[in-house]
Parts: C-alpha cells; sequence; structure tokens
C-alpha cells in the first residue's frame, strides 16, 4: 500500500532537446492532460530545470490538481543516466549538461520523489508496461526520430548494462563504408535510418537535379521538412520520397534483424517519430527485410509491431518509472 | 550439499561437426584429462550419440574413475539448443540432427544426468565461471572458428531469449553489400571475419596473382591451411597474409563495438581456434578498431580480453553447466 492513498497521481515528463512534454496520469495511469514547453536549451542547465518544474506545475494546474495529489514524477532524459543517484551524467543535445543532479534539484522544485531514466529506456518501458501490459519476458523498443536509440526489457525488466549505457542502438554499424554519423564513424544504423538520414538523401537528391513534390510543398531548400511531408508526398505518388523512405525502412528492417539475432527477444518494437508519421509506409518492408535478414528459424514467434503510444511514449514511460518506484 | 558426495566429478562434452572432446573434471573443476573422437555425423543420429558416450566412457576411464563417480555430464552442441527438455532443436553442422531427444539417450548409455546447451552458450559460461570467476554481471563471449559464435551473460546468468538463439552474432550484419555469408545474406559479422572469410580471401588474392609465403609451405591450392599456418607467415613478414588478418580483426573490433554499443557489458571475452592461434597478431587491432566504433563515453572501464581457456572452453563450459544444475 502506499504511504498516503490520496496522493493518486503522476506526472511523466518527457525532456527534449527541443521541448518537455509533462503528461498527469491517475492510478491506472490514464492521461489526464499535457503541458509542452520549449526547452530553451541554450539557457542554461539552472534555466531548463526550473522549465521543467514549471512544465509539471501547469500540467497539474490544467488538470484541476495540486501537487500534494502528485505521488511520484518520472522524468526522461535524453543521454546517459545514473538511475540510482538520478544524476544526467551527459547529454549531447543539452548544452552543459554534464553530471547534473536533476534529481535533487526537481524535487527541490517540486516537493515531489523524482525518478530519472534514459529516455529510449524510458518510452520502451512505457511501450512494455502500458501497451504490452508486461506480459512479454523479453521486447526491445527502438525508437526512430531525428536519431536512432532504443531500449532492452531483458527477464522482465530494463537492462542497463555496465556503465548505464546500453541500448544504444543507433550507432551499430551496419554498413562499415556508409554514409557519416553524427558519432564521427560510418554506416550506423542512426546515419542510414533516422529522419537525419532520409532528409539527406533526399536534399542530396534535390541538389542533383532529381524532382520531387517536396520541392512544390516546401520550396527548393526543403527548409521546414517534416516526416509528415513525407507521408504526404508518398501518398501523391512522389518517386524519390518513396524510394528514400523504403531504403529506410530496408536498414531498419536490418536493424531489427541485428538485434534478433544478438537478443532473440519475444517483440520488438518500434516507435519515434518517424514511425508515427510513416508506419504504414514502413513497416511492411522493415519487417520483410528483417525476416530475410535473420539467421533461419529464430524469428518463429517474435513480432515486430508499430508502438501505437506515438509521442507520449515518452511521458508514459516515464510515468511508469514514477509509478513502479513509489509501488 | 550433493545427495551422494563420492559423485565428486563432473564431464564436460565438446561435440563438435568433426570432432568429440570430452574433459573429466573434479569437483572443483580442475581438468584431470581428455579423450577426443572425430564425430563421424554422417553415420547419423544414434552413431554420434552412441560416440558420445564411447567418448565420456574413455575419458572417465583414462582417469582411472568409474562413471558411478560422475555426478553429471554438461554437453555443449553446436545448434539450436532447448535446454530445458535436453533436446538439440537443430544443428546445421550435423546431418539428421532436428529435434533429437540427447539428453534422454545419453542417460540411458551413460546412467548419470546429462544436462545440454548451446556450444557457444557452454563456452561463454565456461570463461564467465572459470576464467573470471563469475565475478562480472555481464559478459559476451565471441568466438572466432570456422564460423563465429556468442554466448550472453546478462544479470549473471546466461540468457537465452525467447527462441532460445540468442548470441547468434556471428550473422549480425556488418557490411550490408559485404561478401556472401553461409546463412544466404551478405555481410555478416562471419562472412567478414571468421577462418572461413580469412581463408576466402588469402584464395581470391592468390588466384589473382598475388604473392604469399603460404603457398610455398602448403602448395598452390592451400587446401590444408589452418589458423596457425597465417600466424607462421605473418611472422615471417607475409604482406598478405599479414593485410588479410588485419582486415579480418579489424571487422572483429567492429562486431565487438556494435555488441558493447547494444548491450554495454562489463567485458568482452574473444575466443576460439582463430583468436588461440593469432591473438597477438588480432587483437591490438581488434581492440583499437572496437574503442573507435563505440559511442563516445559507453566504453569507460570495459574490458576486452582473450580468452585463455582455448580449445578447451567447450568443456570446461560443459562441466560448469553439469556443477551448476547438480549443486
Amino acid at each position: 500500500m502506499p504511504e498516503n492513498p490520496s496522493k493518486e497521481y503522476f506526472v511523466g515528463v518527457d525532456l527534449g532537446g527541443t521541448k518537455i512534454l509533462a503528461g498527469v496520469f491517475d492510478g491506472k495511469l490514464e492521461l489526464k492532460g499535457t503541458t509542452k514547453l520549449s526547452t530553451k536549451a541554450d539557457r542554461g542547465v539552472d534555466a531548463v530545470i526550473e522549465r521543467i518544474a514549471r512544465c509539471v506545475k501547469e500540467a497539474v494546474d490544467e488538470c484541476d490538481l495540486d501537487l500534494s495529489q502528485v505521488r511520484g514524477i518520472g522524468v526522461g532524459a535524453p543521454g546517459a543516466v545514473d538511475t540510482e543517484t538520478g544524476r544526467v551524467i551527459f547529454a549531447p543535445n543539452l548544452p552543459g549538461w554534464k553530471d547534473v543532479p536533476l534529481k535533487k534539484n526537481l524535487e527541490k522544485l517540486l516537493d515531489a520523489p523524482v525518478f530519472l531514466g534514459n529516455d529510449c529506456n524510458v518510452c520502451t518501458l512505457g511501450v512494455f508496461d502500458q501497451e504490452y501490459k508486461a506480459k512479454p519476458r523479453d521486447l526491445i523498443g527502438i525508437f526512430i526520430g531525428t536519431g536512432i536509440g532504443g531500449g532492452l526489457i531483458l527477464n522482465g525488466d530494463l537492462y542497463h548494462g555496465h556503465n548505464l549505457t546500453a541500448g544504444e542502438i543507433g550507432h551499430m554499424v551496419i554498413e562499415v563504408n556508409g554514409p557519416k554519423c553524427g558519432c564521427g564513424n560510418r554506416g550506423c544504423f542512426e546515419a542510414l535510418a533516422s529522419r537525419t538520414a532520409i532528409f539527406r538523401e533526399i536534399q542530396a537528391a534535390v541538389k542533383d537535379g532529381q524532382e520531387t513534390l517536396l520541392t512544390d510543398m516546401l520550396g527548393k531548400d526543403l527548409s521546414d521538412m517534416r516526416s509528415g511531408d513525407l507521408r504526404k508526398a508518398i501518398r501523391r505518388g512522389d518517386k524519390l520520397a518513396t524510394k528514400v523512405v523504403e531504403a529506410a525502412a530496408e536498414f531498419a528492417g536490418i536493424g531489427v534483424a541485428n538485434l534478433i539475432n544478438v537478443l532473440n527477444p519475444e517483440i520488438v518494437v518500434v516507435g519515434g517519430g518517424v514511425i508515427e508519421a510513416l508506419a504504414d509506409e514502413m513497416m511492411p518492408t522493415l519487417i520483410k527485410a528483417a525476416k530475410e535478414h535473420v539467421m533461419p528459424g529464430t524469428m518463429t514467434g517474435i513480432e515486430i509491431k508499430a508502438s501505437k503510444l506515438g509521442d507520449n511514449a515518452g511521458i508514459t514511460g516515464a510515468a511508469v518509472l514514477a509509478r513502479r518506484a513509489t509501488a
């Protein structure tokens, strides 16, 4: 039994490089409401922590609740996280975030227990606990957005690894001399199948003189392109967008096959902004490529599915984290 | 306490496509003696099972012991294995081996409890338990021989996965359009860094007219080439052997980096016939390539080591399996 049954709500926070999303959940983890704030990462660590606190307070207020009714707050942060001490060890997309005691500082501002996790681990936990009711013994979450990250549920629990960085699947090399990745290497999964990779290929083709509806929609420099634009172009029969997204889906399938060969999980769930926008376009190719690239016999009964949580995977997982930690 | 303290010995069996190796170990897992028999896989399933039993009996007799003094027999088999029922589900290198009740049949012939595992899992267990005294929480074993296989120790225990095929690291794709692999795909780890891959590259180069001491040593067709010949050629300054082995070591390092990015284990141990023969030649390049291909920061404190168990990893791990199962 929880200490105080009136404290029956949880807040899940998805801290990203550009936005902070906070969601208020009841004790059954039904979403009551959300609030979004821009991160303003350039204002520095303390300013961002204050914005997280403000976002939580506003979300709670939006639901006509009070912080005193919140039993726990979970936060998914983009980087390496020490889940035990609640420190962000390093967050490449948040300038200045090195060894930041986020849990301690947020608890001061919010007067409620805070629990911290890596963003992709937290998303995976949300998918595992809420979308799959914690039933699979082993589940891999893959999130394809600007980059590619993942989380591993092994033997029914999040697996963190020696330096707490397990699940960095985006930097698995799958094409040794492939395109350059942000990490400095070549041919990483992320450099082949992320939104960044898709946009890079399309921009290069346009520069090369290839035609696409995307330039009609967005102008020659394609500066404001989003995953949804790709979907629209593909549905209108655009050949370039179709070809590039297809290629990314095939690479994604090979990445999934590698993970199935190594870990042989029961379920692989694919999510993130790219999949949210392009599930119908990408999943059939992704699944076909995965089946072609696993060891014969290893995939019996293994499912590859698109997540239905969409943009809420992060806040849902963060709320699960808080509920598990305060159970 | 074991039921009968006079039953203080264990037998570990390494069942391979070409040979069966059985080792007798005392209660502290010190190796007392070994016996080797050829597998004669073409004689069929029953004949091979009888040969395993004979190999065990001869090893026990060789040590002046009796089967009644054996508490348990462990067997590492090359393929997918159901560890609970003791059945070999499928073994690609043993013709006819499909759903074979190896445990049951061996127990009939040997009148002692038999425990079954996948060969690379068993080797990893041997390395973990005996070479590393079961101290690391997470350890990956990689075995480079004719093929490449692996085993995962996660949270202190062997991890099997949904279809019991976890650790099939040899078929992780690391060069999408790379050389053809035995599994039908291209650019698998095994097609780039195994003995088969090294020999293929050397034979192709010789056919192409490149010179190498290996043809002086072994004749133009290089038919009897072994990993040890490569070592001799490299130590005598052979440029082709050096270049090809170096390239394989670099691919092996990329494979290791992929596994560190995904699983972030405490220790990666590399073994198998190729490493046993060429550790000095390959490990520095392998470790350098791995460090260059992991996400920055993920490798702090993680060790990559060559196993010292050599050809005995299989029998040692099988004995560990038997000891753990009868403890």
